[in-house]
């Protein structure tokens, strides 16, 4: 296995994304603070570029890529936020961007990544594998695979979102961050380490695909089908070698929550804090919540993953039972 | 006539609520600046306390209560964020406020006030004068009455929102406000000729109530039936003497924009930047829009005036023809 990223590393990335990525705002809401009877700090990446934390990782990757690499292009396989990122850090950056999506993925996520200049190219998720177009394309092109989560560039990136909020924050007592591939949370636990060493870090996933929690019991990563979940920026089936090695290592535990609580999380942000979260943005606050009896009197982060959520689908979230 | 309120009472509102209300974020959108060739910065008063940047005014005017006024109590109508404003601040202060409100007043705007400690007192609106019913809570309570806008704390208190803008964004060419009863207006006017003199400052209302347009053509103050829009911030008759003292002389134009130009950014505003902001507050970029071509090269601000819109509702909204 690679060596495991450092925070030295997220320090590095955090140079290299200076001027490129968002330096998010951090907010707060008096309500909720009165009805946790804690100091909640939300790391707000709904409003980073491209809507989602993703960019950071994305970006960090490919500034580092050599003049030979950024010729021959970058790859990627991806259907959600990662493939946004990894177009528009691109685009910034003069590479041309290859992005393996099923031939089934939402329209407006295709019109969304060939709208930040990547180039889409479709399988049938039922008849080719998407390893083998990826093999054929990294042949016949020398383009460099950059995964969604299992870099460690892409790891170290993601810490710089964790390391702002402590940055602007102080050292918190617990952090809340959500879980699918493990890229953000690992970031997150190499940040809290550093910065904010007593801070018991959380990892939150769907209830319906609580590979991380399983994982993370077991000591070794577990595997699961493609969960059924609203928080589609979670629905990974195993973390990876890299991701679990810190969160195995750095993080204090892994909570599972049910869609509702996501929806009712999205509620309370779009009617009380007046900003769009994501379902799987979502999952922090929600697992903060579900302890919240061991929060009375701390200060607690939540990092807001993102905001790319098609607006009727949201509409139609936050109107159920209201 | 009183005397027009000053820069200086501007800053003197800053002193005052300084702590109790926030200092909102400035956003940005690349996606916009692109449209439009310019550099927008957006002034998010939906994140400002109860939602609005209401809170600025209230808190400004109630905090200089005498000990006897504070004793007697304050006193307002509204069934809008002005109410919400003056019950939360009133709490803050440990002031006694009675919010006069129609009966037909929308629950949830009453639960609101109710939820910030307010006392509400409901009038029919059909068989009794709103002003009957003040006047005889004045002579009953000696409580204060704060009007929503036109009255010299309240102006130099919403002046603090523009204040913070430039002093985050620096100089700019333009800045847009909504235009109800013109106290953000008038508040972000005075601002501007202190902090960025060649600032041309827009005022900007529903077309279906553009008595400030009129009034402005004029020279003097006009009257209209409440007029039928979304924007319900703006659904005031006529300006008042103090805002338009100060908007005929220091503001360069009124703007009037049409309802679904109003959804029209509602939508952009969720989608694009993740923000929930009620139909009042798109007024602002709704207007940027409508004379885009005079803004190339230039740096704009837009204040975003607040964020309460029953969620339904807001849904119900962008979700149209999305």
């Amino acid at each position: 296995m690679q060596a495991l990223p450092t925070y030295d590393d997220v320090v590095a990335a955090a140079g290299r994304i200076e001027g490129h990525a968002h330096r998010t705002p951090v907010l707060t809401s008096a309500t909720l603070d009165a009805q946790l009877g804690a100091k909640v700090f939300f790391k707000a990446e709904n409003f980073q570029r491209m809507g989602a934390f993703k960019f950071r990782g994305a970006f960090n990757a490919l500034s580092r890529f050599s003049p030979e690499q950024k010729k021959a292009g970058v790859l990627t396989f991806s259907s959600g936020n990662h493939a946004q990122a990894i177009a528009l850090s691109a685009k910034l950056l003069g590479i041309a961007a290859t992005i393996i999506m099923p031939q089934d993925a939402p329209a407006a996520k295709l019109a969304a990544t060939k709208g930040y200049g990547g180039k889409v190219v479709l399988y049938d998720r039922y008849s080719e594998g998407r390893d083998d177009i990826g093999s054929r394309l990294q042949r016949e092109t020398g383009a460099t695979l950059i995964p969604p989560f299992d870099h460690p560039d892409i790891i170290a990136g993601q810490g710089t979102a964790a390391k702002e909020l402590f940055e602007e924050a102080g050292e918190l007592d617990a952090l809340f961050v959500c879980l699918g591939g493990g890229g953000l949370l690992a970031g997150s636990a190499l940040a809290a380490k550093a910065l904010s060493p007593r801070c018991e870090v959380y990892g939150v996933e769907p209830e319906a695909g609580d590979d991380g929690r399983q994982s993370f019991a077991k000591g070794s990563i577990v595997t699961i089908a493609t969960p059924r979940t609203i928080a589609d920026g979670a629905q990974t089936p195993a973390l990876g070698e890299l991701t679990f090695g810190i969160i195995k290592r750095d993080v204090r535990d892994i909570l599972a929550v049910s869609d509702t609580e996501l929806v009712k999380a999205m509620r309370f942000y779009a009617e009380r804090m007046k900003i769009v979260v994501e379902p799987t943005g979502c999952l922090s606050i929600a697992g903060a919540r579900q302890i919240a009896g061991d929060l009375a009197g701390k200060r607690v982060g939540v990092i807001i993953s993102g905001g790319n959520v098609d607006l009727a689908r949201f509409a139609e979230l936050v109107s159920e039972g209201g």
